[in-house]
C-alpha cells in the first residue's frame, strides 16, 4: 500500500504535475483493450530514464508494485495493475523520437512513441518499419517490444524482434542497463535484449529502443482470391508461402466475417464464400510484382480460388482491404461480447485449425468468426456471445478447446497478444512445471523482490 | 575431478563406448580453433536427449564441471574446458536431421549436424538455409546456435538467430525443456530460445534445434568492384546499404589481403587497389538482379570505384570470390601467428574503423590485414606477428586498441566469434558492472551450481 511517506517520495522523484492518486486518475488508468478493472493507487509519469531509475530503486527497497505502461491497448490485461500499486506511465514524457540515422538505416526512440507516427516519420525519409499491429495508431513502441507486437506484414518482415537492435532499460533495483548495439551482428555477452522483448514489462522498464529500418520497397500490389471452401483457401496459404513467393501479407476472412463486414457496409462482398484471401507483394521493378501476383494467382487457382482481382491504383487498393480493416468492427453483429483470441499454427496446420474451430462452432452452438494473418499462421479467433451473462463460461470451455487444439497441432497460445492476466491459466497446457519454474527462476533473477508486474504470465 | 565412483557413473549412462578418460581422448579434446589447450577429465557422448539429461544431473549433484562441444571449430575457446571437467560431446551421436518440413519450411535436426551438410540437404529440395559462417564445413548447428554464428550472406539473410524458431534444450540439473515454437509469432512465455542462442554453452546443452527455412532463390550473381582508397570503399559500402539495396553479401579485401591473396595464387588481383568490394545479389526475376546490380555499380562509381566487374557464368562468379575465400590463409604471409578478432560497427563507422586500423598497424609497427562482412559492418582484423615471442604483448595492446576504437564507434567487441576465454577480459571495455552483475545472475537462474562451462564470457 502507498502510504504518505511513499507518494512524498515519488512526488519527490517526479514533481507534483507528474504523480497522482486522485480517483479520476487511477481510474482511468484502471483499463486496457481486455475491459478488465483493476485500481491502481497511484499513476507516476517519469520524465527520463533516470526517474525511472529513482522510482524503481524506492519502489524495490519498499516492496510497492510498478506496473509499466503504454497506451494500454493491450488484449490480455498486460499494463494492469492487479493488486493496486503504481502504474509507470511512458505516454507524457517519454514519447521522443532520439535519432533516425539514415546511413545506417536504424533509429532510437523512447518507448511512449505511438507505432504508426514512428512509421509515417521514417517513411518520410524513404525508410520502412515493418511491424504493423492492428493497434498501430494507439500502440507505443515499448508496449510492442514488451508483447513482441506483430500485424500483417509479418509473413515477409518478421516481427517486431526481427527490428530490435538495442534496448536501455531499468532493472527494479534501479540499475540502468544497455542491451543489445547498434550492429547487425553483435555476440558478446547473453542477449538481454532478445529476453526482454516479450516480457510483458516483468523483468525491466525499457526506457530506450534502437530499432531497424528498411528503405521503403519502391512499388507494392495487392490481389484477392475468393475461395468456396475455407479448407481449399487456407490450403492455397500454405501451398504458396512453401512455394517461394513471399507476399508483404497473406490475410484471411471466414464466411462468418465476410458476411458480417457486408451486413454493415453493403460492399458487395462474395457472402457465399467460404473464405477470401487478400494479399500484397511489394518490389523494385514491375517485373517482381508480376512474377509474384502471377505465383500467387496460380496456386490459388490449382486450390479452388473462383474469383482472383488485382488492384490496378490506390482506390481499388483501399476498397480491396475494406473487409480485412472492418473486419474486427463489423462481427460485433453476431453477440455484445467477444473472446477474441490470437492462436498460431505451423501454416500447413491451418487447415486443421480451421476445420476443428467450425466443429467447436457447432457444438458449443456460438458464432466463431475467424480472420487474420494467414500468411503467418496467426488467426483470431473471435467467440461471440450474445448473452455475455449466459454464456460467458461456455465460452471460454469453447476457447479452452481451441487453445487446447492449437497446442496439439504444435502451436501457440498467443502469436500476438501475449499472456498477461487473460491467458495466465491456460499456460500448463503449453508449458511442463519445469518450463515454468525456469520463468520462475528468470523472473527472480530480474527482479527478486517481484516488485514489477508481478501475476502475470502465471507466475 | 573425476574419481572412479564418478566414471563408473557416467560411463554407466551412456557405455564404455561412450565415454572415455585415456590421454589420445583427453588431448584430442583439449584443443579448439584458437590453439589453447586445456586438458579435460573425461569426454562423452551421449546418444540422446535423456542421457544427456543424466549426465547432467549427475554432475549437478556432484559438482563436475560439463563443457558441451560441437565439432571444437570456435575462436574462442567456448568449448574448452578450462580446468578439467567433463567434455559432453554432440558429434558422435546427435548428428541426425529429424525433419525437413516442406509444408512449413521448417527443418529439425540434432546439434551435431554439420552446417554445411545440412545446407546441402536443404538444398536438395529446392529450399535455403543461409547462414553460412565461415567455419560451414566443420561447425555443427549446435554450436552455430550457441555462437550465434553469422557468416557473409548476414547482409540479407541475418544470421543463425534470425532462422531458430524452437530449441529444446536439457537444463543444468538435468530438466528437459522446450522453448519456442514452430510458428513464426509466438509470444507465450519469456523468449528462452533468444537467451540460449548466443549463450555459449553456459546456460543449458541444446539437445535439438527447430530452424526456418527459406525457398531458395532462383537467381544470383556477383559483382566486384575496386576502389583506389579503402576509404572509398567503405563509404561506397554504407552508401549503397542505405540506398534500398539488399545485397546477399558485400565484402571486402584491403591492400595487404589482396596482395596476400596475389603473392600465394597469382591471379592477377589489383594489388595497388586500396580495397575490393564483391557483392553478391539475387531474386526470381532477371529485371530484378539487373536492378540491383545497376544500383550497385552506381553508387560504387560515385565513390570512387576505377573498375567494375559482373560475373556471367559459374567460372567467372567461382573467380570473383576467388580471392575472399583465399585471404584467411594467404595472409599468413605476413607472419607465423595471427591474432585475429572479429570486432563489428555500424556500417557508417566503417571508414573511420579502417582508418584507426591503418593508424594503429603503423603505431605497433606490425602488419594488419582486414577482410570481412562489410554488409553488416563485421570486419575480421588479423594482426600477424612474425616472432610471436617477442611481438605478442605488443599484438595484443595493438588489438586492445582496435577494441576501444570499435566500442567508441558504438560497435562491438564480438560480431561472430563469442567472447568464451580469448575475450573474456575485454567484457569491461564493452559492459558496466550492472551489466556483468546481470549476466551473472542470468547465468545463476540456469545454472545455480555452476556446472555448465564455468569461467567464460568474464563470469
Amino acid at each position: 500500500m502507498l502510504n504518505p511517506e511513499h507518494t512524498k517520495a515519488l512526488r519527490g522523484f517526479v514533481g507534483g504535475d507528474n504523480f497522482f492518486t486522485d480517483p479520476a486518475h487511477l481510474s482511468t488508468y484502471a483499463y486496457d483493450a481486455t475491459r478488465e478493472r483493476h485500481l491502481p493507487e497511484g499513476v507516476i509519469f517519469p520524465k527520463n530514464e533516470q526517474e525511472i531509475s529513482q522510482i524503481l530503486a524506492y519502489c524495490n527497497q519498499h516492496q510497492i508494485i510498478v506496473v509499466p505502461r503504454g497506451a494500454g491497448s493491450g488484449f490480455t490485461g498486460g499494463a494492469l495493475g492487479v493488486s493496486g500499486g503504481l502504474i509507470l506511465s511512458v505516454e507524457k514524457h517519454l514519447d521522443k523520437i532520439l535519432e533516425i540515422d539514415t546511413k545506417n538505416l536504424i533509429a532510437r526512440v523512447q518507448p511512449g512513441v505511438i507505432n504508426k507516427h514512428f512509421q509515417n516519420e521514417v517513411e518520410k525519409l524513404g525508410l520502412f518499419y515493418p511491424p504493423d499491429p492492428a493497434s498501430q495508431d494507439q500502440s507505443t513502441l515499448g508496449g510492442n517490444v514488451s508483447e513482441n507486437a506483430g500485424g500483417m506484414r509479418a509473413a515477409k518482415y518478421g516481427i517486431t524482434k526481427d527490428y530490435v537492435m538495442a534496448l536501455r532499460a531499468v532493472l527494479p533495483n534501479g540499475d540502468i542497463i544497455r542491451a543489445g548495439k547498434k550492429t547487425i551482428k553483435d555476440v558478446a555477452g547473453f542477449n538481454v535484449a532478445g529476453i526482454l522483448i516479450a516480457s510483458e514489462g516483468c523483468l525491466a522498464v525499457i526506457s530506450e529502443i534502437t530499432l531497424k529500418l528498411l528503405a521503403k520497397p519502391k512499388l507494392r500490389q495487392s490481389a484477392m482470391g475468393v475461395f468456396q471452401s475455407i479448407q481449399e483457401a487456407m490450403e492455397a496459404v500454405y501451398k504458396t508461402m512453401a512455394s517461394g513467393v513471399t507476399p508483404v501479407a497473406m490475410e484471411f476472412l471466414d464466411n462468418l466475417s465476410i458476411r458480417a463486414v457486408e451486413e454493415r457496409f453493403h460492399k458487395g462482398l462474395p457472402i457465399e464464400a467460404g473464405a477470401i484471401l487478400i494479399t500484397q507483394v511489394d518490389g523494385s521493378v514491375p517485373e517482381q510484382i508480376e512474377w509474384q501476383l502471377n505465383a500467387i494467382e496460380g496456386h490459388f487457382k490449382a486450390n479452388g480460388c473462383v474469383d482472383f482481382q488485382t488492384a490496378h491504383n490506390a482506390i481499388e487498393e483501399e476498397n480491396l482491404w475494406f473487409s480485412r480493416r472492418n473486419a474486427s468492427q463489423s462481427i460485433s453483429v453476431y453477440g455484445k461480447k467477444k473472446l477474441n483470441e490470437d492462436v498460431t499454427v505451423p501454416r500447413a496446420s491451418l487447415p486443421a485449425l480451421l476445420e476443428e474451430v467450425g466443429r467447436i462452432s457447432k457444438a458449443y452452438n456460438l458464432p466463431i468468426p475467424c480472420f487474420g494473418h494467414t500468411g503467418d499462421g496467426n488467426v483470431h479467433v473471435n467467440i461471440m456471445l450474445e448473452n455475455p451473462e449466459t454464456q460467458l463460461e461456455q465460452g471460454q470451455r469453447a476457447m479452452e478447446e481451441i487453445f487446447k487444439c492449437a497446442i496439439a497441432l504444435e502451436g501457440t497460445l498467443s502469436g500476438e497478444h501475449g499472456i498477461g492476466l487473460s491467458k495466465a491459466k491456460f499456460m500448463p497446457l503449453a508449458f511442463s512445471p519445469e518450463e515454468m519454474g525456469l520463468f520462475r527462476a528468470i523472473k527472480k533473477a530480474f527482479d527478486p523482490n517481484n516488485i514489477l508486474n508481478p501475476f502475470k504470465m502465471g507466475l
